[in-house]
């Protein structure tokens, strides 16, 4: 495959490297064969970080402090599944790639100005096999970096005018401000819950939730815009929503499901990440109601802790106690009791090991991992059901394979 | 006057209130008389929390956990500086009121939504008389806010298409994500000052930081917006820029001054909270570099430290301590030693009284304040300048005694 994700590709590689691409492939029989979903999304996440490098201004004083932090969460193993689902869709109603593409990127960079502040708001320490961007800068430039991405994100959406006729370009930027909106207020509802210490939704609160948390940014926003770069009319919008809809789902369910039952390595995130951070998820939400009184009781209260902080700040004073107590200072009772007060300073306020094994222990208990993936498989078939009568209107092409592909993808991937 | 800033205007009372507000004033002699700065500001804040209210969606489910949220700062006491800039040159230069309005109250949506995002990345405890946002709801919810106006602020500015001609709008959202962007870079320099640890600035230096970091978005986006809505050509717009240039440093410079000498009640913040935080400041920069070798280097030790986070984690270990003293089961030395553990697991990593304490005294030794008021002060001469020439294109008006009184307000003000 020509040009790798590390380099900048020059304006002729692109041209030659577009002409060679599933994604430029014009409508007609199939080409996508066994190379598969995977190869497609590969090779769409090539031409977006292309776009993207070509949006980030070339500032020799910014660059460091700024620009290169952009661009870290996109260089590790990005799906790049929003990109390919605009793409696919433009594509397989014929619209043009060049038509597409800028909006793609913009897609992309904007998903991942909202997962480093995502992480920020979670508390999550891994991300793509990476630590964190806070974890390795600090919450301030992490923060800042989001923020500037938004910004960024602008520039490309304005380009479009040129490039799409106005009403096109005005409407894509209506469904970006639409599709940050309904991130914003998905990412208020679960963070409200989350301090309100609310365990009694049901499956429909959470329905909601990842509605308008994930499925608005991750498959509506991309596939409204592909396909109304290809001039798709009203009534095809609308069908198109509800198979996002039902796909979004799927995917955010086996997003659950996979923390807590991943491979770390294929992964790229902390296994039970989502108990260590109290999430709420389809999982989480089917224990806490099959549990017994008296375990809903102590999973409540553990899901009401903090998560800990990476450093321990009584550790001083715990070396200080051994000290002591080695020279003969103190005696057992008085270091038990330091001890203690030092253990549950720490452990009273934040989430421990323990609390954590207990929580995943009723999660098995319960059997709700398969609980949730039974959900969501019933998602996908109605995610699968929409395409079909959907693919009516769409021309048979590796576009049509990818987008078949991806219900399958969404609720068999390991990361 | 008509309309309290808490209270939503009908249709009707709005057109009555704007009818005999000054900022609706048409070009003629002048009507600010000594109402003075601070009323046409406080007009403008009125007229402008109006809009925001109106591009607020109506949402009975978000509005406690996200939108009440938003309209926690601009509720508290505002400035409303930057709005007031848009539309007095706007009015200045004859332009309908009409046609500023919505790009004025996007002004003021996305300095606020600044602020909370800033809040976090200094650290900082106090804003305009209250907590900060981060402070109350903590720094998930504070971030997602700011995000969440970020992406409001978008749907007006794709208003202003259907108000405005449509190369003027497209001209002000390329105003408004240039203003994001760099803000954005000076941030992201100021940050990594503070993460680089230095302090060997010139004033050069400063003078750059505050040009990104605050004049781009309080005075130059306005201003030129204002402008454009008018119909400026672009030698007046360039003119308006140095004017903006100057007038923004003397406005950080006044900033950071007061946060040294203001009156906690009438400035709003925390006094000396800049010093708590480690912040670049012309005065501080001018204090290191006029300190002794050895005051340098404590002063650096200082700022190498982090703010204290509200609570001292090792509490309910000297508590237990005393405890043990005092039933006798730990001797004098032992005690001392655990207590000196505690503190220095505090004192070692975070800024203490003492060490702000040490730092004012050297502010005050080398009269940095006067240093930097000086330096104020010739700015704003300058742009007094400026709008003395800029003036010869402006009717006279309330609109244009309101810029020309902004000078003098912006390095005589208090908060």
């Amino acid at each position: 495959m020509l040009g790798s994700a590390g380099e900048a590709l020059s304006p002729v590689v692109r041209r030659h490297w577009a002409d060679t691409h599933a994604f430029h492939a014009s409508p007609g029989p199939s080409r996508l064969g066994d190379r598969g979903v995977a190869e497609y999304l590969d090779e769409c996440r090539e031409l977006v970080l292309d776009e993207i490098r070509q949006f980030l201004p070339e500032s020799p004083r910014y660059r460091a402090i700024l620009y290169d932090l952009m661009l870290e969460y996109p260089m590790r193993h990005a799906k790049a599944l929003r990109p390919a689902l605009c793409i696919a869709i433009c594509r397989a109603l014929g619209g043009p790639l060049e038509g597409v593409s800028k909006s793609a990127a913009v897609l992309e960079f904007y998903h991942n100005a909202f997962l480093i502040h995502d992480d920020i708001e979670d508390g999550s320490e891994k991300r793509r096999d990476g630590p964190t961007l806070h974890r390795s800068y600090g919450v301030p430039i992490a923060v800042n970096v989001g923020d500037a991405m938004l910004a960024l994100a602008l520039e490309p959406l304005l380009d479009n005018v040129r490039l799409l006729d106005l009403g096109k370009a005005l409407r894509i930027m209506q469904l970006v401000a639409r599709m940050a909106r309904e991130s914003a207020e998905g990412q208020a509802l679960e963070l409200s819950l989350v301090r309100e210490r609310n365990w009694t939704l049901v499956d429909r609160d959470y329905l909601r939730l990842v509605h308008k948390k994930t499925t608005w940014y991750t498959f509506t926003t991309p596939l409204l815009i592909g396909a109304m770069v290809a001039g798709a009319d009203e009534q095809l919008l609308a069908a198109l929503r509800r198979y996002a809809t039902a796909l979004g789902l799927a995917f955010q369910i086996q997003d659950d499901a996979l923390n807590l039952t991943a491979d770390e390595g294929a992964y790229g995130k902390e296994i039970l990440g989502d108990l260590w951070e109290g999430k709420h998820t389809l999982v989480l939400t089917h224990t806490m109601r099959s549990a017994t009184p008296r375990e809903a009781a102590r999973a409540r209260r553990i899901l009401s802790k903090e998560r800990a902080p990476r450093e321990r700040p009584a550790t001083k004073v715990a070396q200080t106690v051994a000290r002591l107590a080695e020279r003969g200072e103190i005696g057992e009772s008085a270091r038990i009791e330091l001890l203690k007060a030092c253990a549950e300073t720490h452990d009273r306020r934040y989430r421990t090991l323990e609390d954590v094994e207990f929580l995943f222990s009723l999660v098995k208990k319960y059997d709700s991992i398969a609980y949730a993936r039974g959900v969501a498989r019933r998602r996908a078939l109605r995610a699968e059901h929409s395409l079909e009568r959907l693919s009516r209107r769409l021309s048979p092409s590796v576009h049509l394979d990818f987008l078949r592909g991806v219900t399958n993808y969404v609720i068999e991937r390991e990361r």
